[in-house]
């Protein structure tokens, strides 16, 4: 296929042509020598074994596409002094980027042992892909970058992200063909129906059609060119073609696209910002055909590598052994002409760097990329503003979530201006009780509106798509670029993004270690509409498991709360949005809830992260309890004081211990996580000897898992949900779980030695009790009034 | 809107017409009833509070779109006596499903009590939400269902994987507009460029834009009509439209697209069965546009509901306070006319029954709907033909996934007549080292081919879509029609479908405890290029967390198995395939692997899952060992050895004893897994008083999690992945992890009590030996000779 496509005009000089493609095959040289050279950087020798990396580990198929983007990416950027930041969604192709990160110079700023020179360009070879070295992908090391290349699917949500509330900056996105056909990008192409051409900057998705993935043809190579745009356009975009295969060709037509896509852009943009748009505008978007492993070997051994799937990785695999391939690699490092790329140092030519912008400009050192850098603190009133009056506990009820929606809103309202906060969420904000943002801020919306719609706003920074891969990338993408967000969804389903959170918590631990990588802010999840209180949607929306996920992942990142009340709520939220560089799981109900601390007891108590209700026990001063009744979570809380309730008074003499915790994380030893209690803390709580009856929120193993190192481990008992889910009331989900406050207190008794014969009848009288419950709702269909109208103390 | 758009000519005859209403008018009062009504089913006499149930809990806005679907699908199938399956996206409208299947009959069928008279319809009502009832989702109980309602984003894939090789079968599929916007089912629609029409039956999506979601418009409901066709048509689609809120005009419109879609469908496969086609067809899809909520409120307390989210649940809220809500439900459920659907009796007139197909031919009782009642024994060829030779251990290498790639092309060869086994893989069938398999079957692809394609067959077995969601959706669709498979994946990334594994597991659950459901054949994983070896890949690609989330969920579904070697996959896979109703997790290596186990023993050791490695250890027979060296998984066991080695030869007085265990959930108590041991046989493998070093897979803490109520716990030590990742070499991923064998000699010495001075100095060449290990990568980027020579007794 020798020839381009021209569809749109090309304004290229001669010169600068010349000048775009020696910076093309200077990025292609340096890909190459990451994925095969130890030695001889600059081919001063000719190529021998002992310059070759014992192990040859890369992705050279999508880098030559890679780095033509750059390349004209560079052209534009400098031609209009853009503000720019590029998305590499093909990021296995690390050696591109990295290739025109050390070109631009912005490489050897972020690392200055790997300088601009033949020295740097050694050490850049070596380190990649090398223990002690840096990823073959495009990560958290690579300088310009807010997005890891490993698991596919999150580029074009992280591209909007980084969009979002930035009305000056250009996010290109490239997406490859393989990633193309995951479920979260082909989601995240709706979300133009989002962005608002106003307060946001532009996405410009370049679709790279390099034909194969590992081992198969792509679904989008392959579908007629006619149905791949009305594809595109069905997803809101106009699409501009630049294929083939002969650089000339492909330069003229790749600069043609830019400029029209970029003047459609500004368009736009100039369009809306005067008031003119009131329909989702069409977004260009470029579709880029040219073969994998483009410039490399045609064939090796006699089989066709260039333009299929066997330029994956490493299109000559065994240039050590074989005289042959080491020939080969020589021919395909020489056909780019070092000798005209490099001058005599090993420093790029004038004409390699002619396309190169200046300072912050260049993709390597924008600070978009760079979040923590543009970060600026929230501004969160004073909570005393929200909080609820507790002057006794359990006497009023609360919605944790409606009071933490007071908040949100108010942090809404702060950030009008600045506009860097967002909310996301799959179409559950306002079933989740946190719709009082919405008196600050309506939801992102740029599709057709009806009269019986509501709360839809152009400008809205509340974000809903019935996508949680879409919630999590935006917000990933917001965050990563410097800005302040919270995450609003079901507790059960959040489990759809288990692998992007693994990804983020990854990204984070990485960056940590980083000095230049300046904080950003945390992700913070509000789980809600959770376990306990799903009893109406049933089974498929029972699962607490999310908190074991993060809990794997490192430590230093990961943070799990669960507030008990409106109040802890509150001060849990407000210590999560102040946070940075943290993953922040916070389980919190929405239905009406005792409220139990005032908001002086609610920080101390959180600031703890766990403590001893003294109000709720019946312990003397200065002695053991005979039992500990712990829990975690607003549901076990209830239980667990309802229980304390129930042993006052069946049980006086029994001194009973109540301690609840907010940060699971307490429980864990103080060497494993930074939150982690010391021996003497925890022994301190639950005293070594005593039978500790712990009420959690999720599964009861987990408790087991963080806590067996502990001395009086093997009197710990855990109640929590075992998966005996079904559709019933509240109630019911706590008795066939074996949490409810009558199995408690059995629990209570069946692990207090010494008790007596009263204890036997009080026993009893709890197992009637759940008769009584089981029968009472085979007749009714609710829970027993007993229940519903239990209060503490009352 | 009240008029219908009339593209497709309509046959109906006025009668037709009048008994097609009336179907639909039942099954409307029928879902209607269900979410209110525990009394006065046929409203013999005026609504009062009593009649009204004490929790009012469904979703109606989607209930009479369904049930629209359902009447025109019973049309179509008695006119053209069709095989039909339905899949229905918007399960959260159980109350239609349910209604339907009351209806026709087969629900009376599956539960006689719910008889199809009045007292069965109170029943039917009654139970819906009910405690102890039904769920009010689309669920395992629910008759003809092969889809969970509440978890959005699996409808069109499993609708693919229920019409795999089933050529007479017509499935279609409801996607609702909310679900439409999830990352799944996005990608889902491409699922048509895998679809045989030859041997494939064929998928009929019928996507229904009610307009709104919780509370939110959705995306494709909102876009121009001649965007959605773009964008459907991209998709591989031709649209045919039905729109309005007119019921006659929209039944002539839907029966006309129905017969439009119908016979281009049986165009199509008529003319691919002829041999006739050779691109990939373009199939209808109809387009189905209702008002949310239609026939029920217009407005409630003066705000609008139907065409609403308002009517996304229960429109009237308050019936049982407020009566004039109660006046309200009254005049609603009259509006359908009941005293004209239903005899004296409560049983549906004939007119109802009109469209209703016969027998198995209702979308309640086809078995494909219930899939074990036509699941064939899988031809499993005897082990012998794959088996490696092992005369003895660690003399000679293996890469355990091709040896099963042989054992897979065996199978796929059996069945290529009955085609009832699939191998699903997001484009790593290869990469995962399976590619044997090829040998007898190519890998489905229907789109344009080059000649530089390799393996892919319009006709194939083998499903490669870089969509972890895909792959597993059409997996699962196709098991719980009756068929058979495996899904091979990298181990970090199957943590995308956390979220539809936690589904699929809960429906086996439930299943199970319905006696009229048959057992299906399990979900088999196969885990491999796994957390050891992405040494090349680095962090993002290294998380063994998924056995750790699995293990969470119901025990009498869930099984994992680490297999050390060739043979021993070899063995777990053969049971594993042979199993129902599991989900079974399989982690093992493609890598070279030393073979350890001869088949006999390798069956042996697989059937007891946790045993005794003899030959490994320098225990004397009837004595208890000093110390325990367990191991979990390749990698670790080949650590394990390697430290037994050198125990042996540095400590030759040390009794050690070697456990290796396959069947992870042995170590789970006996009561809490039905594959736990019980604590003597836990006792006996691990002597209660001596440590156990266990190294293992993945995270350390499950085990602990798994054992910690054994006596012997506090002795367990055990060593793990612990999120120190990056990219480097295969044995210094285990260093950083302290698993390798020098660390677990160091814990063996720390651990053993009275081990004297000798025991010190082996300590410090263990310590020295992992010095050596850093200063050798760092210079050379390989392994140390000594670890790549090792060999066990070498």
């Amino acid at each position: 296929m020798r020839k381009a496509k021209r569809q749109h005009r090309s304004e290229l000089s001669d010169e600068e042509l010349a000048a775009l493609d020696a910076h093309w095959r200077a990025a292609n040289y340096l890909s190459v020598g990451q994925i095969y050279l130890m030695g001889n950087p600059l081919l001063r020798q000719p190529l021998e074994p002992a310059h070759i990396k014992p192990r040859l580990l890369g992705h050279w198929g999508t880098s030559p596409g890679l780095n033509l983007v750059h390349t004209h990416m560079n052209r534009v950027i400098r031609r209009r002094d853009l503000s720019a930041l590029c998305v590499w969604g093909p990021g296995h192709g690390g050696p591109a980027v990295l290739a025109n990160s050390w070109l631009e110079g912005s490489y050897s700023e972020t690392y200055p042992d790997v300088s601009r020179d033949e020295a740097g360009m050694e050490r850049l070879f070596r380190q990649f892909s090398f223990p002690g070295g840096v990823p073959s992908h495009v990560a958290p090391e690579t300088p310009g970058s807010i997005h890891e290349g490993g698991e596919l699917g999150y580029a074009l949500s992280h591209a909007y992200g980084a969009a979002l509330d930035n009305p000056e900056l250009l996010v290109a996105c490239v997406i490859g063909d393989g990633e193309a056909e995951t479920g979260p990008l082909a989601a995240s192409w709706h979300s133009n129906t989002f962005l608002d051409p106003v307060h946001d900057g532009a996405v410009l998705p370049v679709l790279h059609l390099n034909g194969y993935k590992i081992a198969n043809p792509t679904v989008l190579a392959r579908l007629p060119e006619a149905e791949l745009d009305e594809l595109l356009r069905g997803y809101g975009h106009e699409p501009l073609h630049v294929t083939g295969d002969d650089p000339v060709a492909v330069h003229r037509a790749m600069a043609a696209a830019m400029d029209t896509a970029l003047d459609s852009i500004a368009r736009i943009q100039r369009e809306a910002r005067n008031g003119g748009t009131v329909v989702r505008p069409r977004w260009p978007v470029i579709v880029l055909r040219t073969p994998k492993g483009w410039t490399g070997p045609d064939e090796v051994d006699g089989l066709p590598v260039e333009g299929t799937w066997r330029a994956h990785q490493v299109p000559l695999a065994g240039v050590r052994d074989n005289p042959v391939h080491l020939a080969q690699l020589e021919e395909w490092l020489r056909s780019y002409r070092p000798e005209e790329l490099f001058d005599e140092h090993g420093r790029p030519r004038p004409q390699v760097l002619a396309c190169v912008p200046a300072g912050s400009r260049r993709l390597g050192a924008t600070p978009h990329a760079n979040g923590g850098l543009l970060l600026r603190e929230l501004p969160i009133a004073p909570l005393q503003e929200f909080a609820v009056p507790v002057d006794k506990p359990g006497m009023t009820l609360h919605e944790p979530t409606r009071v933490l929606g007071d908040l949100l809103e108010s942090v809404m309202a702060a950030t009008a201006g600045r506009r860097d906060f967002r909310l996301v969420g799959p179409d559950e904000t306002a079933s989740n009780r946190l719709e009082a943002v919405y008196d600050a801020s309506g939801k992102a919306w740029q599709a057709r509106t009806l009269e019986t719609d509501e709360h839809l706003d152009r400008h809205g920074r509340v974000m809903e798509i019935l996508s949680e891969h879409t919630c999590q990338g935006w917000l990933e993408g917001y965050l990563l670029t410097g800005r302040h967000g919270l995450f609003s969804c079901y507790e059960a389903f959040v489990h759809i993004v288990d692998s992007m959170v693994n990804q983020h918590i990854k990204w984070l631990r990485t960056s940590r270690s980083l000095p230049w990588r300046a904080p950003v802010a945390s992700l913070n999840y509000l789980l809600t509409s959770h376990v306990w209180r799903q009893d109406h949607n049933g089974f498929s929306h029972q699962d607490p498991g999310f908190v074991d996920h993060v809990l794997n992942k490192s430590p230093e990142v990961v943070r799990v709360y669960l507030p008990p009340d409106a109040n802890t709520l509150l001060s849990v939220a407000d210590h999560a949005l102040r946070t940075r560089d943290h993953v922040n799981v916070i389980v919190a109900g929405k239905q009406p809830c005792f409220d139990w601390l005032s908001l002086d007891e609610a920080r101390l108590h959180c600031a703890r992260g766990a403590g001893v209700w003294e109000w709720a026990g019946t312990e003397s001063a200065g002695q053991e309890p005979d039992v500990v009744l712990a829990c975690a979570g607003d549901v076990p809380t209830q239980e667990v004081l309802a229980a304390a309730d129930l042993l006052r008074r069946h049980l006086p003499d029994l001194a009973v211990r109540v301690v609840n915790v907010v940060d699971l994380a307490r429980l864990m030893p103080h060497e494993e996580h930074p939150h982690g209690m010391t021996d003497s803390e925890y022994d301190a709580l639950f005293p070594t000897g005593k039978p500790v009856i712990f009420a959690y929120h999720g599964y009861p193993w987990l408790i087991h898992r963080l806590a067996y190192r502990r001395t009086g481990h093997a009197h710990l008992h855990v109640r929590g949900y075992k998966e005996m889910g079904t559709t019933t009331t509240p109630f019911d989900m706590v008795v066939r779980n074996d949490l409810d406050r009558y199995r408690l207190v059995m629990d209570v008794i069946d692990r207090t030695p010494g008790l007596g014969v009263r204890a036997v009848t009080v026993r009893q009288t709890m197992a009637d009790a759940r008769t009584r419950h089981h029968a009472w709702i085979r007749d009714h269909g609710t829970d027993m009034p007993e229940i519903a109208d239990w209060a503490w103390g009352g």
